[in-house]
């Protein structure tokens, strides 16, 4: 510090650099000059993490929902948070499965919604952690439920204590191989979805997909929608899997009670869990904005604001699909036997590809609020046949009128 | 997926690595054996920001306030957030600032204090910035003002939307050597004070000294107890200026009214950021729980815990640092000519080296506490000499019990 130079770098050590520097005033030539010391703290880290897909997790005999993150030492103890519907199924077996194994435990359910999915719900599940007191170091959080379930929980995990290792239990089909798999947690704040949240990395996420088997219908067909995204935009052999076997998957609840079911249900779980993984890993603080997983994600997430509850998510994830399919389909990178095909399986798979919700105004507003949230650009993922895609930048909304009415004409055709 | 070996290792791709296991049931021989396909996924991240010491951040022509993390293209709008005594001081200066540079600007005042540290003053300030809008990638939210508010609002930085850059302006002596350089953000919960937070890297941390000039002299005491830790273990110079300068830089604020001043200012604010940054920057996280910066910090909780607010956070922190000075005496591990230069300087920088609140239960209570929170370790850095410490982990109640008696005797006999 004692008289520097006028530039330059004067210390190195761990990863601490300081260096000092001259800065001019913003008026030119006869403004003052700041001198600047500053340091430069630059830290490395390392998100890791496992997700395991592996049945029979609430077996007694089954070690892996207490191996996952959990320490030696002394008696154990687990704080379960459970999605209250999903305890009224499991909650006998998931308290079993503690007391056989001799775990000192609090089961906490929580009933949760859209609605309050919220900072509230957080510090509810917070004042129950310090009613039962964990050690941050050796008692994994261990969270059983839907994607809104494990939203919050997730939430309060990384906050507590600023940061407490959890292990994510998915109990629904798009939890299973989209929302349960990744490193976001949120809550909603006012009229905004998930404005408040982090990117917190969970100590393991435990699949098991019997928990689908208590699952109605239309919810797998709405998990199914996230599973056809991939399909879609990376995967060409997990499309061809969906046109085979998706009823068959719905209607054993990917249970395998037939050998080609099981088979089916198998593959299409591991390709869809994998191309997921692989899209979401390198970008996993989606600080690159262009992301094939965005496809479906356009302007479904404005038809949600005007009809929500009334759909479930993939299902506006399908509409906003089956548009820009029709829109690749004009532009020629999906030939019209290949949009015809996405068409058909959204059907099969009991997917709708239009709602009365999307009229004009609501594609303009789609459009402008996608592009503010992308930075400025449209970053649109477009299907270049099936199994690929790439980004446009370039979509008028002229386009996007005549996707919509060729995507009505096809349906009157089809009705 | 089709027929894996029992355990092979079959794909790998980017940072998601895929591999199957089988994995016995827990009770031995009869048995189901689980098999396990599981997916590792890694992700390289850096921790990386600058902390710049740079005076005239208020000076409409000093660019370093609005060049920040601020990004070029369109009009400039920032929002600010600032402590409500801070901005009686230089609120006006503030948005004389932005107005002069032209900065579309929301000032937000937040009246702050440990008591209203909680999740609602977060949510407050989250209001205010969906009320105003910023772009998350251009925009970063401005923070002026002490410790507590630099806590609440780098949390909310940090929630908002996952994450959105944030610059911090230190107002206070401990916020600028301490509270402010590092990565922590966080509230109180119920009792449990940072019972919620996060680590959150700042875009920056601009720390400009012409904000001592009007903190009153307690509050300067206050922070030289945090500089004087650091000379303690780390720096024996730095230890040798505060004994030097210490009262010379309270009576000037740190403006270096003299040229005395203005140089011990200069070097005990290097030495002290850089000191406290290299402890820091390997261990942002605080993995490791072998901490010299928590030197000061073992009973010091406890005695905040029934002596605030009538003692300031470093008041308890140069009282802990005391009576451990004068256990490592015992020790032989700091001379008796040293101990005795560690307390003069304490009452020579106008702090307090005991208080009646601390007794033998707040003793023990304390060191079960710090125990506990350390994952079952005591971990106490003690002095070793001046300038330098060693972790121990086998102190006995009746060395703190002696230490106690050691000091209050040394106080007697200066009386």
């Amino acid at each position: 510090m004692n008289d520097p130079g006028p530039i330059t770098v004067t210390d190195s050590s761990g990863s601490v650099v300081a260096s000092e520097r001259l800065v001019a005033g913003r008026n030119g030539r006869d403004t003052p000059v700041y001198q600047v010391r500053s340091w430069s703290v630059t830290a490395p880290e390392e998100f890791a993490y496992e997700v395991q897909l592996a049945d029979g997790l609430l077996d007694p005999e089954n070690p892996a929902l207490l191996d996952a993150a959990g320490g030696s030492g002394g008696p154990a103890r687990r704080f379960v948070v459970i999605d209250d519907r999903v305890a009224d199924h499991y909650g006998d077996r998931v308290r079993d499965y503690l007391t056989r194994n001799q775990v000192q435990h609090r089961i906490l359910r929580l009933r949760v919604s859209e609605e309050t999915k919220t900072m509230q719900a957080v510090l509810r599940l917070v004042s129950a952690l310090d009613d039962f007191g964990i050690s941050r170091r050796r008692e994994p959080i261990i969270a059983i439920g839907g994607g809104v379930l494990l939203d919050i929980a997730g939430l309060a995990a990384s906050l507590y204590r600023r940061g407490t290792p959890h292990v994510r239990v998915p109990t629904t089909l798009v939890g299973l191989i989209d929302a349960g798999i990744g490193v976001k947690t949120g809550v909603n704040h006012g009229v905004h979805k998930n404005r408040l949240g982090t990117y917190f990395a969970p100590a393991a996420v435990l699949l098991d997909r019997s928990f689908l088997a208590t699952l109605d219908r239309r919810h797998l067909s709405n998990g199914l929608a996230e599973i056809l995204k991939i399909a879609l935009v990376t995967d060409a052999r997990l499309f061809d899997l969906l046109e085979a076997h998706g009823q068959l998957l719905i209607d054993e609840r990917f249970q395998g009670t037939t050998e080609t079911g099981r088979r089916a249900a198998d593959e299409v779980l591991d390709r869809a869990i994998a191309g997921m993984l692989h899209e979401l890993a390198p970008n996993l603080k989606e600080q690159q904005l262009d992301r094939l997983v965005d496809f479906g994600h356009s302007i479904s997430p404005s038809i949600e604001m005007v009809a929500l509850p009334e759909l479930l998510h993939g299902e506006a994830v399908a509409i906003d699909m089956a548009l820009f399919t029709m829109l690749a389909a004009r532009r020629g990178s999906v030939g019209s036997e290949e949009s015809g095909r996405v068409l058909r399986l959204m059907r099969a798979l009991d997917l709708p590809v239009d709602h009365p919700a999307v009229d004009w105004p609501l594609l303009v507003e789609a459009m402008e609020s996608t592009i503010r949230h992308r930075d400025g650009l449209q970053r649109l993922p477009l299907p270049a046949g099936i199994g690929a895609a790439a980004f446009a930048n370039d979509v008028t909304l002229g386009e996007l009128a005549r996707a919509l009415e060729d995507l009505r004409e096809m349906e009157r055709a089809h009705a």
